[in-house]
């Protein structure tokens, strides 16, 4: 069997927009409509051959960029997936594809404005169609980090702006890990964190008295990669 | 630029044994040497292209098959490597070589059985020699990814013989962390985790009393990788 073997990289993209149904956040992703065979017309994760001289997370960026026109926020390596069976080799049965996949956050304010078009549409993450490929399990296995990570990790921020209450980073906590915390013990644990860092301004809200902003403390990476933080 | 991409599969191979000057159990690591160029001669992971047909955890096993005739005990993917630069470019500037490596996790006696001739050697991973390409930096991280893991799962056991002293599981998770635990302490963890499970048999050791035998605990994964786990 004389295939070859072609790389790609795939990225998915999380952002928090509001729900059409009930206007609270929901997890949203973006996916793209292939415009050539194999699975001409189905949805499948933003991505596409890696170029010859472009280093992965610069090719995930592409993507991301392409597609939303953002810049993530946190941006990591998920997994290379690789089956021999993963592509429809009926259709090109010489062409394998290895993929390598990242999963990017992004602002959910700044997607709302993203690109959308005929062949570029955002979903909500519980209402994901069927995909082109093994791209469905893709994004369950992004989902799967997505709650881990969120659980030992500081990532929870890269969903907000610059500056954000304690119940507004409570409720991206809740959103993503489907449960409701409890508003004083969540208070409580991220105060003796040193994650985020009061600042002097409050968000003036209708009936409610004004409520503190916080903002992401720098000087902690969003998360701990050791020894490839930063690539 | 009409470089050609090629992709490979390496694997990092963790064993405990003694030390050679202490007694101690130790780390240690398998490491090629490369027979052709770039960097002939220079110490390596075991590693090779991706075959055409083959997926990619198969071809990492081939790697640990082909180095020490042993199948793991534990074999996860760590990274995949992609830097454009990260192969010796002056020498074959055509060449570039995404690498995506796995990690695995062999038991020790048979370790020490293994294959190892003038381009197979054992090393103490905290002795390896310069080695080719981005190998030490590779090695750097898995050994990061280890000793995170041992913290929050149950690969411990994957270092260890079908039985084991709780003493002699002490010992495992102390030469990977590098520090000592309390004993009391750690029987009381590893006893209410349900991780290991108690046999009716005991070692007898010389001027110590028997110590009961325990087993890994099989209803449970030596890891949780979500949607991925068995791939």
């Amino acid at each position: 069997m004389a295939a070859s073997i072609t790389l790609a990289v795939s990225t998915v993209i999380f952002a928090l927009r509001p729900h059409p149904d009930t206007g609270h956040l929901a997890l949203w992703l973006p996916l793209v409509r292939r415009i050539r065979s194999p699975h001409k017309g189905q949805w499948a994760l933003p991505g596409g051959p890696l170029r010859a001289d472009e280093d992965l997370a610069a090719s995930a960026a592409r993507n991301l960029r392409d597609t939303t026109a953002l810049t993530p926020r946190y941006l990591e390596q998920l997994f290379a997936f690789g089956r021999p069976d993963r592509s429809d080799n009926r259709v090109a049965p010489e062409n394998r594809t290895v993929s390598i996949v990242y999963w990017a956050l992004v602002h959910a304010d700044v997607a709302s404005a993203g690109v959308e078009s005929d062949n570029v549409h955002w979903f909500l993450a519980e209402d994901v169609p069927t995909l082109a490929f093994d791209h469905n399990q893709i994004i369950e296995y992004a989902l799967w980090r997505l709650r881990n990570k969120m659980e030992y990790s500081r990532i929870a921020t890269a969903f907000l702006g610059e500056t954000f209450t304690l119940s507004e980073l409570r409720e991206v906590h809740e959103v993503v890990l489907e449960r409701t915390l409890d508003p004083a013990n969540f208070r409580r644990q991220i105060e003796t964190s040193g994650d985020v860092i009061a600042t002097d301004e409050f968000r003036m809200g209708g009936r409610h008295r004004p409520a503190r902003l916080y903002r992401h403390n720098h000087s902690i990476e969003l998360a701990d990669n050791g020894p490839l933080t930063g690539r």
